[in-house]
């Protein structure tokens, strides 16, 4: 793909560069989008934020990220609150979807299906206020890897279960990282549908994997199938950008961050 | 449960005892069986090793593993025939059933399908080759945090599928480290029932988990809702012993063997 069919996700760059510094990288390396995360956008000032990306003339394929609801153990106004903000954030940068990254499991909990009530619950009163605002919630099932400490929605056929559930102006974010392995990929995708799908993120899956969350490979350096998925997902009518979001301490994060987003660009280009 | 209800699988102290070692492990602390590895039991000799679980009274609850079928990037005379020398092994134990963990991609490989596609292939020749001698084949789901390096087959609900496929004779090991997480893992038991259950394993999810593949926790140690799960299996009918299975290169396996068995069966007595 051309570069302009690329969002970089910030935390690409997290250790590297602040909002200002990706926005000027996105521009300099021809990127259609930015995903920034909400740390990066605090720290610029969200007014100030969605001023430069709207100057740069990128769309926002999603601000990362809303969710957490077990973190108090039971919902709170806390959570339901700082939620609403996420919202009102991603409205103010014209986002196409605020992620929802769920939670796991409460401090001390097994109850699973219990985390998962409350998620289901904390998800159905954001997207009261979000219909509100327009502005879609995006379910980002996580790899079942991280079900007890990050998010308890693990698999898209869960996530679209849960999309079902709450009706209109909500879908899913799908990263290839977290949903490769699924042997009902293909099919669930195809139910997601053009209107459930709000979001494509990128990555690879390396083998071997030395740590559980900050080791993605790039593009290209794993063993998913990136065009085949891709295939699927754009086969749906999804036109969104293809979101590169790589986690990797050991590798990506320690280098110039203009040779990383050469890097995406290369690689978008040969690889996905 | 009482220790007559547990088997100890090798793996549990594969760095401290060989095979005699655990077989005495188990009388000593009243196991009602054991679950061999291969190597334990080719370094005993499989007669031998046999004489000595049968003279002890112990059940075997399985033989780990035969499978890995996408070893050599197709099906291999050397594959095929190492898993038939599986099921003979199994065959000479008594064991309950041959687990298979199926493999992952072959090298260099991105095509999960194609790889599950061998392995389909592999275990209707394995399994064509066990009923003439009464061996049950289980296959092992394994978590998706495998599905590129050790076994391509990730759900329960996808193991029940190859099992539908392929007919009689064939069913699944259900270890709770690699299912706990799934949302459907309730109606999926449910569905495999006391004929498709051949076998049940126990240890626990530790948060945070510091390596992929060897540190697994003690029962109680970590998230899962042991009795909840065993609850389900035994629901099905299912009356097998509850194999204990713990890789873990910096706790368990770096403690005196009978220290650890002692722990097993305290565990069992209080979180199973």
């Amino acid at each position: 793909m051309t570069p302009e069919r690329l969002s970089l996700n910030t935390a690409t760059v997290s250790k590297q560069w602040n909002l200002r510094q990706c926005v000027e990288g996105c521009q300099r390396h021809g990127f259609g989008g930015i995903a920034p995360w909400r740390d990066k956008l605090h720290e610029a000032g969200v007014g100030e934020g969605a001023r430069m990306i709207k100057d740069a003339g990128l769309a926002v394929s999603g601000l990362c990220r809303g969710g957490w609801y077990t973190a108090e153990g039971a919902l709170t106004t806390a959570v339901l609150d700082d939620n609403k903000r996420a919202v009102d954030e991603a409205v103010a940068l014209g986002a196409a979807c605020l992620v929802m990254v769920v939670g796991g499991l409460p401090k001390g909990s097994r109850d699973i299906a219990g985390a998962r009530g409350i998620v289901a619950e904390g998800l159905a009163k954001t997207l009261d206020y979000a219909r509100g605002l327009d502005m879609p919630i995006a379910i980002e099932p996580l790899h079942p890897m991280y079900a007890a400490d990050r998010a308890c929605v693990n698999t898209l056929s869960q996530a679209l279960d849960l999309c079902d559930d709450l009706g209109a102006g909500i879908g899913v974010a799908l990263d290839v990282y977290h949903v490769w392995w699924d042997p009902d990929l293909a099919a669930q995708v195809k139910r997601a549908g053009k209107d459930r799908l709000l979001g494509f993120h990128i990555c690879d899956w390396l083998v071997p994997t030395r740590d559980m969350l900050t080791d993605r490979g790039m593009m290209g350096d794993g063993v998913i199938d990136l065009p085949g998925i891709r295939a699927m997902v754009e086969a749906t009518g999804f036109r969104g950008l293809n979101e590169v979001e790589i986690f990797s301490s050991e590798n990506w994060w320690k280098r110039d961050a203009d040779e990383v987003l050469t890097e995406v660009v290369a690689r978008g280009r040969d690889c996905c």
